[in-house]
């Protein structure tokens, strides 16, 4: 049995019989095809990255892993569709806290029509995207059992100020109300989710010394979900902390040259997230992890 | 007594009564404030940059030297002239062969007009920064005391393709004749002059470590000059070989962002090189360095 999934925080959502992606209960997520060649230009992508032995292991990890193709209902009632069958590495967790940042200055790619350019010029102008190398597109942070998620209007997700940005990858990684504009951050879980050998920050700097040599693909207008289960570090519990990159409908050959718009881009989200860990070291308050074996429960890794 | 330089090859220059930079043989480069505010905000930069204590000596090195501004006798015969006095790191060099690299997919800064904004953003994807992010404003090759320079004019260099970028970065190391089209470059003077521990490639390797934090500024629109001297590095003196940053009238403040812009451009300016090294390494054609102890006669350095 095919469902809407819960925990979609950018993109088309399959709400109110829209056409969007669907899950099923044994870990497969369900992306229709989008129109104008995205689809295709999608399924090209990950048919070549998964044949592609030049993809080392510890980077394919940061990729959903791709079942081909399926005609399946749509969720508009439209009938059957191809959609990609991949990995559903979202609804396996417990409550996931999870953000969507598309990286990179520029999202449009040359080869796109002129009024395609513009249109993502200017929302890359709007947006955060020109001025930091990103946008967070999307996210969802658990609160509690009690208040359940705070999960802003998409609308002003798009209207985040660098100075937003900076708050809600505090945010992030806090204890306290997030929804309450009146409190301060308190970063409790910033050295547990974003630091140590297993954290965002840490995959992050893999991936980006991957991007530095990669001239196989561009990414543009991709997105970096980093995805943790709050209630499973408070148990101790750092290995739900995971970062993948997702969208890849506007993926283009690199032709030889680095994807210096996304490695910018990763770079300056590298340091925001290096500062918070900085300042929480200094201020000393780090949420001290409790020293028990018990393992990542909440998560299918 | 003030002159005409004679080994510029991008930006306005003082030929024909125009308006342009002069030199004097003291060592010195007097370059007209521009209009439209970008010659005090030039002047703004490297008054900051000169008194900033956070600047790493060696990374204060990539930068001319700053001695003020001076009332002089312009160029186009206009008359007195605020003029920025720098260090000339140039004409100190007897038959420099230098290249321009304007570094940054984006030339255009958020502050700028919208027309302004809109001129960059074309040019930006005419030549190869939005590809490549950095295309090549100027070169002048030596190729030998009788033939003189390969000096490419201006129009043709604006046009230069990501092969032929690929093809000039060749060129710039090779013994050959770089006009002749026939000719296919012999990267003779690769490891020296792009390689080794104070070649290019680890100069730019060591600026882009700089850049991965700082965010005090972004250079907009600024060049990475790369100059050596062919007779030099011929008799074996590599240290004749010198990366410089120019052209600072559109920087602006970071604000706690790294330079992203600027950033991915350098790396993809370094991964180019790289690979020039690593084919020549691969061919084996790369010129043996006698192995004297002559000094650098030929440079100030």
């Amino acid at each position: 049995m095919l469902k809407v999934p819960e925990h979609q925080v950018a993109g088309h959502q399959a709400l109110d019989g829209k056409l969007g992606p669907l899950i099923d209960d044994a870990g497969r997520f369900y992306k229709p095809l989008q129109k104008d060649g995205r689809g295709s230009n999608e399924v090209d992508f990950y048919t070549s990255f998964s044949s592609n032995t030049k993809i080392p292991d510890h980077i394919r990890r940061f990729f959903p892993i791709f079942y081909g193709t399926q005609l399946i209902e749509a969720s508009d009632g439209s009938g059957l569709l191809p959609h990609l069958v991949l990995q559903d590495f979202v609804s396996s967790h417990l409550n996931p806290s999870l953000i969507d940042v598309k990286i990179g200055s520029r999202t449009w790619y040359p080869q796109a029509s002129e009024d395609y350019i513009q249109r993502c010029f200017k929302k890359d102008r709007e947006t955060t995207s020109a001025a930091l190398g990103f946008r967070i597109s999307g996210l969802q942070l658990h609160e509690s059992k009690q208040s359940g998620f705070w999960k802003p209007d998409r609308k002003l997700v798009l209207k985040f100020s660098a100075e937003d940005v900076r708050l809600v990858l505090r945010k992030f990684v806090s204890s306290n109300s997030s929804a309450d504009s009146g409190v301060e951050p308190d970063s409790l879980f910033a050295s547990t989710v974003y630091g140590g050998s297993a954290g965002i920050l840490a995959q992050l700097v893999e991936l980006k010394e991957w991007f530095k040599d990669q001239t196989i693909y561009h990414f543009t207008s991709c997105s970096v979900l980093m995805v943790y289960v709050k209630e499973a570090v408070v148990k101790g519990a750092s290995s739900c902390v995971e970062v993948k990159l997702v969208d890849f409908a506007h993926v283009m050959e690199g032709k030889g040259v680095i994807d210096h718009n996304f490695l910018g881009g990763l770079c300056s989200l590298i340091k925001f997230i290096s500062e918070i860990l900085t300042s929480t070291d200094e201020n000393a308050t780090s949420f001290q992890q409790p020293n028990n074996d018990h393992a990542c429960t909440n998560c299918a890794s």
